[in-house]
């Protein structure tokens, strides 16, 4: 079974894009707000949005794909939180819809209602209402709500710990994602993303999380950022900080994707972390979309490139397709044992 | 010949750092500023601080370092614009001392009086100083004067094509080096340098930069961030946004060095970057200090793993050990040359 562990909607009605149109106006205007939370989507209009997604999973041999919002369009630095609590909701709840019509293709990841300098304390209510109520299997943990900007406290600061302690309670992890940038210095897909996991990963050198969390789980994505090409240095930070060997300091509890869009990259990423902690995605349909003339593949199609990585016997194919999946996501495990996959 | 062409001043006496807390104390209590810049160092003394890059050097099998200021002492973010101007200036002209004393092993690379939110047509001046006068034959640019807060206008904006045309009419590179960072989220090594290499390439794929500036050249230190790791991501987000290839569009103008401490890393970025863009270097003794328990060997001894990559022929690493260097420093070529080396 091959199950992509990050994909975004990103092909939403229209009628979504202009509720939130409505929604920001009225931060402006309050004569147009929108009038209901009610965006009239039909089930079949959101079936057939998610077509695209449907047909690279099946034409790339794919089976399931761990579903959530679209990442830039969190933006949690935009209005105000309340903005941010009406819109997460919205956005989950047709991530539930799309994975309640399509339940053999999609599994639900959400959003959180975070906002810049508000306690992550006031997620909690939508993680359990999406959790224990919707049946979501993670969540999507946005470590600079700022967009950009940097102004909240690093992931290792006891800011966060109200919402660890949640995670770790209902047995959810969290992908570490950025959401869109507000400051022109980033690009979002292009610099913000990557330099969100590079940062993510040296806050947890720096600290000391998982003596606190010790189930606790993060998966950074985007292949790790930088992380992998400087493996090196961040063993050798480590070790310079008198922190232990990386392995047994940090990969009990953090674990990386493949959203690495070519084959050395990849074959980088499998040679130099384990291949207990690698996660295969592709974060179809996303942040590049073209085909690679190189190849003649798409750049996203992540599948080839795992696939022509030497080296990986099927053992440890099976545990970057399926196995480590269902460990990371133990939520997603039990859902599927309960189907009989 | 082996050039390192990254090499900082790490290693600086006492002198110059007690100068700067009577400086930025200064800042508060102006009866604390230094009495004078003459920090009464002794060439003895400046000779004598160089030893362990000199030890390393030789051990390495290296030549010549291209040596400039620590990069995370320039710290453009703190005090004011004129404490930026005294502070460089004292830092060059410590470089300048040195690389006199030690013409066969250092060459000088300066720091420019930038600070958040001035023009850096400001920093001409010094420039010209140390370029003309001094016979500097690079630069370190900060595009992030603000310390972890990205708060100036992205390399591509107009704000700085003043250093730019300068540059250009001086025939001397900038290597695109962030400094320290006040920003809580970002460690300056392990997050702030590597995201600042990442962001810097991304910003030239967004821009058209060297349709106005043909002959600038950029070096972007540590490998260039994220960017060959993620390499099919950069030129699928080029393709989309319809620039040429990547090697027409930025490879003329853009080079990374070897900064990045282990094999598979190396190897990656000597497979996907053109050989003629990659300049060979180590920042020793610089952000990883320890010894890869792995190899056995520093982790920052980057000569070790540029030798033991397949597939690079003889030419080839005369271009990333020597042939690069001459042709991006073009002053450089010729001071060497003049010197009969």
């Amino acid at each position: 079974m091959i199950i992509d562990i990050h994909g975004h909607y990103t092909t939403e009605p229209q009628a979504l894009h202009t509720f939130r149109d409505k929604q920001l106006a009225g931060l402006a205007d309050s004569a147009r707000k929108p009038g209901s939370t009610d965006l009239g989507i039909s089930d079949e209009v959101l079936v057939k949005s998610v077509e695209p997604q449907l047909k690279f999973q099946k034409e790339r041999g794919g089976d399931l794909t761990i579903f959530s919002p679209r990442a830039g369009g969190m933006a949690h630095h935009v209005g105000t939180e309340a903005v941010s609590i009406e819109w997460t909701t919205i956005c989950n709840d047709l991530i539930h819809r799309i994975c309640t019509l399509l339940p053999d293709s999609f599994v639900s990841v959400g959003q959180l209602p975070q906002f810049p300098g508000v306690s992550p304390k006031n997620c909690i209510p939508e993680l359990e209402r999406i959790v224990t109520k919707l049946g979501f299997v993670g969540v999507n943990l946005n470590p600079d709500p700022s967009g950009g900007y940097w102004t909240d406290p690093p992931l290792i600061d006891r800011h966060w710990y109200p919402i660890y302690e949640k995670l770790c309670e209902l047995e959810v992890p969290a992908m570490i994602h950025v959401s869109s940038s507000c400051n022109p210095n980033f690009h979002h897909t292009g610099a913000h993303y990557i330099n969100g996991d590079t940062t993510a990963f040296m806050q947890l050198i720096q600290g000391n999380l998982f003596k606190d969390f010790p189930t606790l789980k993060f998966v950074i994505p985007h292949g790790g950022g930088a992380v992998p090409f400087h493996w090196g240095r961040y063993r050798g930070l480590a070790q310079d900080m008198k922190r232990p060997p990386l392995t047994e300091y940090l990969l009990k509890n953090v674990f990386f994707d493949t959203c690495v869009y070519h084959l050395p990259g990849i074959e980088l990423l499998t040679k130099v972390i384990p291949v207990d902690n690698i996660l295969f995605a592709s974060e179809m349909v996303g942040a590049v979309k073209g085909i690679d003339p190189q190849t003649g593949h798409y750049y996203d199609d992540t599948k080839r490139y795992v696939d022509q990585v030497k080296n990986l016997g099927e053992k440890d194919l099976h545990k970057i397709f399926e196995g480590n999946a269902r460990r990371v996501y133990p939520r997603l495990d039990k859902l599927l044992a309960k189907r009989g996959r």
